[in-house]
């Protein structure tokens, strides 16, 4: 079969792989249908994340179930799964409390022999606690398929994000970052009641996406001028909840900038240049913080209900499709960002 | 009329000053029927944190309204009145949004030529913002008095330990700290229905008073030996939430070795020596971070009613009652342990 690799910095490759076979009764062999590109993969395309040369790459999928392990009960050939981005047995004590993200038998994809995502298919460990089954997955269309896709990753970050910011009804948002996972979490802070979302962004095209899922307001500035803006857009309070989805320095200000004495920042943002955090900064506010990678496993079926209802629809993020002999393109494309976030399809 | 004076460290005077008249139309006069010392006054008792010789001192006090101001509505001469540990206006943005604390026009007692606690009577001002009435003051007893004298502060400050650590109904705590504040934080949690409490504490006495309070749990030992019993206590997993009432990075150290991943850090303990937090370590583990000085204003209407009602009492936390005369005995033993809060009579 055909797999995504990553040769070096910079570099993506479509190469001929072994085809998976199950090696152990848990396992599952998944013909994927859908994968896509994520923020985080241009992290290591860019050199700046930790990944081995001529490693396979991809966390993001979602296909068809072609075979089981003995042990594998929940899961059937022929099911349509979606693959959140971490592997996690769903039964763990981290995973009994909704953190499967953390899962004590957890590992990421591509790792320890195992496929990653960016191929035609996918050996899956630990199938039953880590794998979705979409119901009447046969019956969904094309642009169904597409709103499910985001849930692997995206999707759930944002509603991480959110819940990590203790969004509710009525309250108040400020989104910071525009890419997939900043527009999502607009689209979750939206589904979870909140009345007011600011989102800073200075691209008319993310901009606007972003008012369809829900934004109420835009911020077309960056830094001090924005959270400025959003004091005197709320009353000189600020925000209840910022939700802080890039992982710089910057972004940290802006969000601080922007939350209320009492609000939260909810950050998914994989931390990059952000200084340590002063606790007496946090006492003499009451601003609380929580963060990490979402326990997508955890939040999917809440969230899928809401898509197969037509209720959560993100599909728009995904500004390309390309094959996945052309995935370079696709790499390339979001790296200048040309394109909000690329569908690869095998 | 007779208040107390911080001479200098390790000194505490009566002295006589002069009686409060009203200066303005915000403001009453309450005469103190009780007040007493806070851990913190013990901070600047032993010369940690700053105050200035030779001034007035005490923010935890109730009295009876002896006079008020033309445009103070919500008080009568008479009146029975609660006072909160910070001055509040309880109208600007930051009230309204819950945080009494941070009232943009707040300030603390013994500020700007008011009067502070440790008195016979003190001149308040935003006396509407800030006092709360006791419904049928006039008829309660004297244990129900001591009952509500700690909404003042240490059982406000409880409570907002348990509300930024997000305990909840079936929540597990560790409550780290076995002072008055420590104690009040485990009757807190109960009261918002944590199902499991440990309380850490290596004192015989104020342990059986955390059990009376709610405590499930008492870990005699201190530091890495204390998380590891709370971990092996929990399935190896770890409390949903860990409550700091101390401000050490000891009492840090031991919250984040307590608390579960994706659980949650509330800390009321003013900060002295905590390191700066990493966001990447946070990132790496789900767990948040909140806490603050507590809005008592805004939290003791709540309370109060459970307070009145009968159902939260934790008046024993008073070990020993002086009159003003004798003040300096009081902070001479609760500096050396030797009571856990001094009731202080004018």
């Amino acid at each position: 079969m055909k797999a995504a690799i990553f040769k070096e910095k910079g570099t993506i490759e479509v190469q001929e792989v072994p085809d998976p076979v199950i090696q152990n009764s848990h396992e599952a062999i998944v013909k994927v249908t859908l994968s896509c590109i994520c923020g985080s993969d241009l992290w290591l395309y860019r050199g700046l994340s930790p990944q081995p040369e001529n490693s396979r790459i991809g966390h993001e999928f979602m296909g068809v179930v072609e075979a089981i392990g003995d042990d594998v009960k929940d899961i059937s050939v022929g099911d349509l799964v979606i693959a959140p981005f971490v592997v996690s047995d769903n039964t763990c004590q981290e995973c009994r409390a909704g953190e499967t993200r953390f899962c004590r038998h957890g590992r990421f994809w591509g790792t320890g022999g195992y496929d990653a995502g960016q191929g035609e298919k996918v050996r899956v460990p630990l199938a039953d606690g880590t794998l979705v089954v979409v119901p009447d997955g046969k019956n969904l269309d094309e642009h169904m398929l597409r709103a499910l896709l985001p849930l692997t990753d995206v999707l759930s970050t944002g509603h991480h994000a959110a819940i990590d910011g203790h969004v509710t009804k009525g309250s108040t948002v400020a989104v910071i970052g525009d890419g997939a996972v900043g527009l999502c979490t607009v689209a979750a802070s939206k589904r979870l009641g909140a009345e007011r979302i600011f989102l800073i962004s200075t691209h008319a095209d993310r901009a606007a996406l972003g008012t369809k899922f829900g934004a109420t307001d835009i911020i077309a500035v960056r830094g001090e001028e924005a959270s400025k803006k959003i004091k005197e857009a709320t009353n000189d309070l600020g925000v209840d909840s910022a939700l802080e989805c890039v992982g710089t320095a910057d972004a940290w200000k802006l969000a601080f900038g922007a939350v209320r004495i009492g609000g939260n920042i909810g950050f998914v943002g994989v931390p990059h240049d952000v200084a340590d955090i002063s606790v007496s900064k946090l006492f003499g506010n009451n601003v609380g913080i929580k963060g990490s990678g979402a326990s997508a496993r955890h939040h999917i079926p809440e969230l899928m209900a809401d898509v197969l209802n037509g209720t959560l629809d993100v599909s728009e993020i995904f500004t390309k499709t390309v094959p996945l002999a052309d995935i370079a393109k696709g790499y390339k494309d979001m790296d200048e960002r040309k394109e909000i976030k690329v569908i690869v399809k095998p």
